[in-house]
């Protein structure tokens, strides 16, 4: 049985959807960032990138939404959540996952946390001001370019979509009005009207 | 035939690499960053993200870097780039990917690219200074945590190591002195050695 650690309010919402769609038997840890707890000596004997998620798995653990996304499609693939026999459109999904990693999150990241890049709290202001510009930006080009509807990848729902509803979750708190982008709004709702979606906010807030 | 959009000094290297290695039959087009050619209009339709490296195939157009090396692997599998047949295995690839590509590359990146997170002259100056400190603590967990050795992955050559060693290749750059890692600066000269590697590294300047 897999173990995800897991903060709320970060990415690994995105991990522990994927779980829920995929039927596997899992169990969560939830992590406090709120005491620092990804900083522990007991969680980075864990991870010791002291961030989250974290996947213990029976070989071992993993870490990187994008590299766990795909192993969780890959290990249970009755549930169909990346077409994981067409190398082309499996890099499609995995494209589409590691702009989310490497550039949207990037550009949020720059608001709460700024300190990672820069020391000065100058620097930090400047940073958080940037925000909303770059993570509009990145969701025009995803709204316009990147999106097929009504799923990231068109017809078919694959683990692209929990890791855009999270980050997508993110633009209200980033000054980022989500009405702009009518297919990525559609697509919220569409997540929300999920079992899978439902069963894990609702475990999030337990 | 595959077409590969790169710069040099970009990652867009070790997809050039992974081409190499795997065997297969490519072309590539050197874009100049100097006169802002990832800018141009015909370079956006290609690519509307703007940056390297693009890969284009007979199904369409793949970018973002950790994609395309899973894809090159699974493409050729001959060439045994990636243990593609065992999800787990494959994952341990893809995060280690995944974090060069959202941590160690976007590290750097505020050195050369501050601009893109924040607008003012002194946090740019701010960012750029706290890189050797960044680089240097995720190249520390590279060496302590993450890599097997020889190569990245252990006895088996994986679309790890050119990764590692391109952005391995911005260490100097970024002051920070890659003697302070003895399993990466020998994964270097291992890379040096090979045939592949050569090859690129000629073609690039020429």
């Amino acid at each position: 049985m897999m173990k995800l650690y897991y903060a709320t309010g970060t990415c690994a919402l995105a991990s522990y959807i994927a779980l829920e769609e995929a039927g596997a038997e899992y169990s969560t840890v939830k992590i406090s960032f709120a005491t620092n707890e990804q900083r522990s000596p007991e969680y980075l004997a864990i991870n010791p990138k002291g961030r989250v998620p974290t996947l213990v798995t029976d070989r071992g653990i993993l870490t990187e939404t994008p590299a766990m996304l795909a192993f969780i499609a890959q290990s249970f693939p009755k549930a169909k959540l990346a077409p994981i026999d067409d190398p082309f459109a499996f890099a499609e999904v995995q494209a589409f996952n590691s702009y989310l990693c490497s550039t949207v999150h990037i550009n949020h990241a720059h608001r709460p946390r700024g300190s990672r890049w820069a020391d000065d709290p100058a620097a930090l202001d400047a940073m958080k001001k940037k925000v909303p510009e770059t993570m509009a930006a990145s969701f025009d080009l995803i709204e316009s370019k990147m999106m097929k509807g009504p799923w990231v990848m068109g017809d078919s729902y694959t683990v692209c979509d929990p890791y855009l509803f999270t980050l997508a979750g993110w633009l209200e708190g980033d000054s980022v009005d989500i009405a702009r982008f009518p297919k990525i709004k559609a697509h919220r709702h569409h997540m929300a009207e999920r079992p899978a979606v439902s069963k894990v906010l609702a475990a999030q807030k337990g």
